[in-house]
């Protein structure tokens, strides 16, 4: 079979250029374009289902959906899918869920988003079988970002979730902490998703990797913000019995609650009670927590190109941590611990 | 019911005038927008959600252009913002400029937009003659909102940046603090626009007001983001000579850089130096952060309203801090001293 590289060697340019010749994109000069058009031809190159979808594009628009843009890495990823967009001639429409169930159902159940975009980006969004057949039915190229919200046969783009919370954990076992709670994102908030669910199955196996029990009663369950944070952990402190001494948070912003939290109640950070996140929030490093980061705009461009590029799959190599043949198998990016200033030793260590 | 030709009649202008005048677009004269409106009221006129000012929208798309998505302001003014929209039925073009001077031009100067959405929403957007020129000839409806991204004719919505800078300086007076210094946006830098040199002038201003002399020595200009205000920060403490006793900071992502440079520096807050902030970002609290708060999601919220509802105007009054009876004096949001751990007296006080 014809491949890319095959069209833009007959032709004489970058296989940049011939997907951007094919997608129509104004960037690529009329002359460039018949010559690579006349390369596709006469090789015969078959342009993808969904490349062919969006060169034939009738919107230029591409739906992004994510639970709630104010959060550090919904806009993250807004913000470098936005670029990867603009870069390749496409607009973006937002669609932010804000918790609003309603909100949910009108973007995903009906057939609105045929009509007015080529291409569809769901960003942990929680998707019920109804959501599933809705999606079908619309029959437009997509890709997931976050683990959970899978679509069958979109790419998924994400993180290890379970690693990135073993990570954490470890890194407080090796510190000598033996008492590690965890706070994480309640069940029932539709913002979390399944992505709590993986990291707390990461603190568990870590502790049990380690020879230890998790103890229920130093694993809080709240929402998966900096409120939900500063709530859980001071429920924590309220348990009674010997407080923990470090704690594993499931996303840097509880992690910024429980530091809050801790103020308020008069411990110290590292010298009383060690924390640690998960994400790498651009304010971490103001608070000095340490943390797991995630390559969150990574994420959003890899996934905006493996929507827009007609053979994003097989010219992807060098950026993917790890991708099968089919869409199916996520491409899951590294994630990687970063030590600041709010995990020690504890101090009877 | 009455309907728009009606309205047209008692006017006697075209039912396509009226939709204009209702729509608030531009190529309607003030006189014959007064007489449709008056029109409209005297018979009751009631507009219909999908038949509102942007009744002839062929889109059903608003354009929101922010400077940065990932800045609290604008994420938090744009999911406002989308909710007001999702709610009456429109849909959100998100461009998102990244400091990238090409996207301004491809979003404001070209046709494109015009194809795309029935109205504009410029949130603190640098805006040169060409690009009036440019939005002028569109003829779409539109609202601004930050001071300086003005556009003849468009209502704006915003605070007094000068008020702002002014309570903050106040506090830190009324504290007992002389040498004040200010860390402020560079002027060069696209993203503050005017905001900065606004907020200068309420520092500068509050400081006369007291009998003070504005030191020029203790103004250091930087980027209007957390890592620009550890490097104002940094500058002031390497410049030699007493060091201020309190910071006023352009913003609260620039104090936030601050509190990080005297951490580095071993100086504590507010023992050693006071520091303030203007927005009240969401992680202002978990910070201790002292600020003056400014309503983002109101600023979305309203300015959402003003676009979609015609006689927006005359139903707006609660929630309007001030308003002319045209679009160009611009609605004043009201902002408050929020004072939390950061700021105290000086020592020697």
């Amino acid at each position: 079979m014809t491949r890319i590289d095959d069209v833009a060697r007959l032709a004489g340019v970058s296989t940049a250029t011939v997907s951007r010749a094919l997608r129509g994109l104004p960037t690529v000069s009329a002359a460039t374009r018949r010559r690579v058009l006349a390369a596709a031809e006469q090789l015969d190159y078959e342009v993808s289902p969904s490349a062919s979808r969006l060169a034939g594009g009738r919107t230029g628009t591409v739906a992004v959906v994510v639970p709630r843009i104010t959060r550090w890495f919904f806009s993250t990823v807004v913000e470098a899918v936005e670029e990867y967009l603009h870069d390749s001639g496409y607009d973006l429409l937002l669609y932010n869920l804000g918790g609003r169930e309603q909100v949910r159902q009108r973007v995903l159940r009906t057939a609105n988003l045929h009509k007015r975009v080529d291409a569809i980006m769901l960003v942990a969004t929680p998707l019920r079988p109804a959501d599933l057949t809705a999606l079908a039915s619309l029959d437009l190229p997509g890709v997931t970002i976050s683990s959970g919200s899978r679509v069958p046969r979109w790419p998924c783009v994400r993180i290890d979730d379970v690693a990135a919370a073993r990570t954490a954990t470890r890194h407080l076992l090796d510190l000598g902490h033996q008492r590690i709670a965890h706070i994480s994102g309640d069940p029932d908030d539709e913002l979390a998703f399944t992505t709590h669910l993986d990291r707390r199955r990461g603190y568990q196996a870590e502790l049990r990797a380690a020879g230890l029990r998790p103890d229920p009663s130093l694993d809080v369950e709240s929402t998966f913000t900096i409120d939900g944070g500063n709530r859980a952990t001071a429920e924590l402190l309220a348990r009674g019995g010997p407080p923990p001494t470090a704690i594993v948070a499931a996303c840097d912003e509880m992690a910024m609650g429980a530091l809050t939290a801790l103020r308020d109640a008069g411990l110290r950070v590292p010298q009383d009670v060690s924390v640690i996140g998960i994400d790498d929030h651009d304010l971490a490093g103001v608070l000095g927590l340490s943390t797991v980061t995630q390559p969150a705009a990574e994420q959003g461009r890899l996934a905006a190109r493996i929507l827009l590029d007609p053979l994003g799959a097989r010219t992807l190599g060098p950026v993917v941590g790890q991708r099968g043949a089919d869409g199916d198998t996520p491409v899951i990016l590294p994630t990687r611990l970063v030590v600041r200033d709010s995990t020690a030793p504890p101090r009877a260590h």
